[in-house]
């Protein structure tokens, strides 16, 4: 994602939020040090500190600020990877980003150990660096929020009545919550006024709505292989993603069959046709009807932002997140 | 541990913490609450807090700062229930506190979750009330070192050259550095002098190593049934806990048929054989020992502190600790 942005103060930005999740995560202990950096080696897509460099464009100490943005960005991609490790245990996920993921290639027990020192690292660098008490504490929450939207949506596991309310509900736990304070915590840092916070704070967190729902959608239409196995396996955990919440709950001709289906027990013989059937009723199309939905949204809530560097990078970004399945 | 104390203020506060953690550690959400209420209902030995509370009585406005004091020691039992979830996440433990643990009852996914949960409400704690941004930092330092002492654990499995050296050190990091910043942050907060605080610092570290090591012990000379299979199973899953290591590598008749063993496999028919063998060696005695050095320590420099109340409740707690070897 670095490379979509000609954006040189950017760029730059994000070649120091790397450097310093390299040197500021190290512990004293070789072994750990190896395995983080193996961690940390393509450095996966820094969305969530692009949206903080992009919010901070909208207050008038975006200049002068530049080393705290740094910093606040590397808190809340430390957090980021911190959370990754721990899903990876739960769903037991073979890749991350292309390559083995820490929980095979290290075990899960490492990989526990390993998401709760960057979580503690993560607190370490809010608490060492300047960040106002108020966005220390709106991030704390934010955690809590990530847990609580994780729990939910483990408890609703194999619940074929999950409702779309309980999904976004769950979304918006997991996901938009961190987008939206990534979206505003530069600005507050750089002193927007609270109009502008307020609204980077809205668009971020209908962005993040998007972005999940994006992504469950690619589950569906991405690259065959890999993406197929992922899907198969999460519905036969129990995870129903939105095209399948969408097929067992709207109207359509399908529905029933797919119900029984998940009645009577998915398997390793059922389960592909289960997706054609999905597929077939419409859901996907809902389901992007819905991304559309928020991405729309979301695009309204930054037209009414000042029209300055941050809006042309914000306008830049917006088509990468959602043309991804269209 | 709590009606150990006659000391009514103490009670008092530990009794408000335990409220607090009731209280604070609530989310929106009616499943995860009960579930918080289960793991909470005993309350548990509450050691840490009680040792802040004491280390508060060598400050001098250790009667105004009641309501910070009690905050602080929440956030720090906080931080100890949640690596305790994630600990019973990787030992597999069916138990904790006499009951069935979250991670047998709920799931280990569950676990991992409630751990982050409670992580992050710590550090929320930490961030919304009053304390001082040194103490914060040290706190996070506290659990990364407790992450690093735990990862260090995990890679030294099934290592039978583990040195007494290596052992001091991971527990160093996993119980002594909390022992210490437990029983100094106290002080800290009721202003007591730098020397006093470095002193109770120093003194909770060295109880935190006495600590461990007793709880090694425990599993050799305690209560046969339940303790007896944690042995075990620790064993047999490669964690070695010091008189394994000490009959692993002292000069003592038994070593190299117990390193035998080791060599050739170790399984549910030889252990108990294994563990006799330990026992001949002298390993437990040496163990003993050497808590015993440990809280002799500990002893020397608490006689060098003021003579208040504050050291009258450590030397009542300190037999409480030692003894249960003895």
């Amino acid at each position: 994602m670095l490379d979509w942005f000609e954006d040189k103060t950017l760029n730059n930005q994000l070649n120091a939020i790397k450097d310093k999740l390299q040197k500021d995560l190290k512990s004293g202990n070789n072994y750990f040090n190896e395995s983080l950096d193996y961690l940390l080696e393509d450095g996966g897509k820094m969305l969530r500190p692009i949206l903080l460099l992009i919010g901070s464009r909208f207050g008038k100490l975006y200049k002068k600020k530049g080393d705290d943005l740094v910093d606040i960005a590397t808190a809340i991609e430390t957090l980021h990877v911190a959370t990754l490790l721990h899903d990876d245990v739960i769903d037991e996920a073979k890749l991350r980003r292309g390559k083995e993921s820490i929980q095979s290639k290290y075990s899960k027990e490492y990989a526990i150990y390993m998401g709760d020192y960057l979580l503690s690292k993560c607190f370490l660098l809010l608490t060492e660096l300047n960040v106002p008490k108020e966005l220390a504490i709106a991030l704390a929450k934010v955690v809590s929020r990530i847990c609580i939207g994780e729990i939910l949506q483990f408890k609703n596991r194999y619940n074929m009545n999950t409702s779309l309310f309980g999904y976004l509900r769950v979304v918006s736990g997991k996901t938009a919550a961190l987008f939206a304070i990534s979206l505003s915590a530069g600005s507050y840092i750089t002193k927007a006024d609270d109009k502008t916070i307020k609204r980077l704070a809205h668009a971020g967190y209908q962005l993040g709505m998007a972005f999940q729902i994006v992504d469950d959608l690619l589950d569906f239409i991405g690259d065959e292989e890999e993406v197929g196995k992922d899907l198969r396996s999460d519905i036969l955990k129990g995870y129903y993603c939105l095209p399948v919440i969408f097929a067992l709950n709207d109207e359509s001709e399908y529905k029933d069959s797919i119900r029984e289906i998940f009645s009577c027990g998915i398997d390793e013989n059922n389960i592909q046709q289960v997706i054609l059937l999905i597929k077939k009723s419409g859901a996907i199309e809902k389901c992007r009807n819905l991304a559309i939905r928020y991405h729309d949204r979301a695009l309204q809530v930054i037209n009414r932002l000042p029209k300055n560097s941050g809006y042309d990078l914000l306008m830049e970004l917006l088509p990468r997140l959602i043309d991804r399945v269209k």
